[in-house]
């Protein structure tokens, strides 16, 4: 069974509530205007993965947005509440725990926050293994445009993701199950719920690689987490500027977010992806060992 | 009183629902995704107008999303039945016919669809007479974009509208109170919730021009209309590429929009624009002609 949990200052725990009824009037501005944020986070083995650091990109996110939320205690003791309402209904081995705060009705009205917690999706878990073939879509965005313009609201987990779930839909038109998206300069940028992350081997060196922020990407918590592991585990880090053919030319690309964690791109434009199994297998293991 | 309707096979005039109440639940797709899209209509004197071109326009932006929404007569018999609703329960000299359909919880659920009818906000119609001040914000894309990227849903109207609420914040909090969007190569666009209209008077002539559509605007159904009206009446009428030296140089300029109609632009990043008298005259007429 899944959970739901409002925050409600009339419930310092969170009020828990049915997910299958309905809750939210049409009126909101969040329901209207995809005016809201969200974050996504594992919960496995007994606990909610990187919370620390999803709870701060909410605050990001929200300010971003001029949306005032919640102190994190709130968000705690609500995720508390619906983990444990979550395994007390029969629970599962991997689920979502997801962050939602919406504005209301009026600007004046308190944000209309809520915390969930489903299964996991199985085909993400799938996908780890089988890896994905991913298409390269232009995100019609210059790779220096999100500091000069923070009214696009680059950088902010919202709630408006119709362009995300577009290009998905796109992706899966044209036999691919995900995207990278480019900058209109040509510089890669980021899947649509997920991070670039590329491996190069040189010798006995090991270098992992990512779009650099100021592309205006979403600060993924799943490759930042990976990337403090790899430097404990000796590897070299870099952030880009990346362009494809650096995708061609890596010994390894993936797509991590903190859901199905590290998911191997197998082919990029229906070109084969090189993957060197042993640094998948050491990468994999820096994963799992993130909590 | 304000009213809701759900489009309901089981209703077919639609099913009449209580605004205020809780109708959604927060596993919705439209809720969490911004996965939708909407139109907002004006009714007064009795009349929705410009009706035709506004479900034209849902069922391309559905279309866009592939989104699979209920036929025009669904709609069309949900909106007589809440405007009669909403006349019942006290009406409004203007009032919003805002239509929604969302996609649901799963992709394979009907889309959930409503209308609301709501009394017109009052900001918009004082703005009719004492016009706003804009600023010009980068928008981001080139050009040139949208035929190229289907995917980036240019020209549909969706739900995802969190950077149109953001750049309209970012007017206010810098003096001003509307925005019109530019392309990354400096050609006019359009504003957050309406359409750029100039006029040009070039002796008898009188010119009426608006940014062209393969910029991957929206197209304008106010605009259209305004369009097909000044040319019965002799005007000139044309489409851009604009750029905002147009709009210093022009003899008057408007955001229109459905429900607050032709809104005079006063100021351009706190420089003058002119406007002649006549000539909004001319135009407030013609608007207020629209049916």
């Amino acid at each position: 069974m899944s959970s739901l949990v409002f925050l409600d200052p009339a419930y310092p725990a969170g009020r828990v509530a049915d997910i299958a009824a309905a809750h939210l009037p049409v009126t909101l501005q969040g329901v209207n205007r995809g005016d809201g944020v969200f974050e996504s986070m594992l919960y496995t083995q007994q606990t909610v993965r990187k919370i620390d650091a999803h709870l701060a990109r909410l605050a990001v996110s929200a300010q971003a947005c001029d949306l005032v939320i919640p102190e994190e205690i709130s968000w705690r003791s609500a995720i508390d509440t619906a983990v444990a309402d979550f395994d007390a209904t029969g629970g599962a081995e991997e689920a979502v725990v997801k962050l939602v705060a919406m504005r209301g009705e009026h600007d004046e009205d308190p944000a209309v926050c809520w915390v969930t917690v489903t299964p996991a999706p199985s085909l993400g878990r799938q996908q780890r293994d089988s890896g994905v073939d991913v298409l390269l879509l232009d995100r019609g965005y210059d790779s220096k445009l999100a500091e000069r313009a923070p009214w696009l609201l680059m950088g902010a987990k919202t709630l408006s993701y119709a362009v995300n779930m577009a290009a998905l839909r796109y992706a899966r038109k044209h036999g691919a199950q995900e995207v990278i998206f480019t900058s209109a300069d040509g510089v890669l940028l980021e899947a649509p719920t997920a991070t670039v992350l590329l491996a190069q081997r040189d010798g006995d060196t090991k270098r992992l690689l990512t779009p650099m922020l100021e592309t205006g990407i979403l600060p993924g918590t799943t490759q930042g987490a990976i990337f403090d592991a790899a430097k404990q585990a000796g590897w070299e880090l870099g952030y880009g500027p990346l362009r494809p053919e650096d995708l061609y030319q890596a010994d390894g690309v993936w797509l991590v977010s903190s859901i199905r964690l590290l998911t191997p791109v197998r082919t990029l434009d229906a070109k084969p992806i090189r993957m060197d199994a042993e640094l998948h297998a050491q990468l994999s293991a820096l994963t799992d060992s993130i909590r």
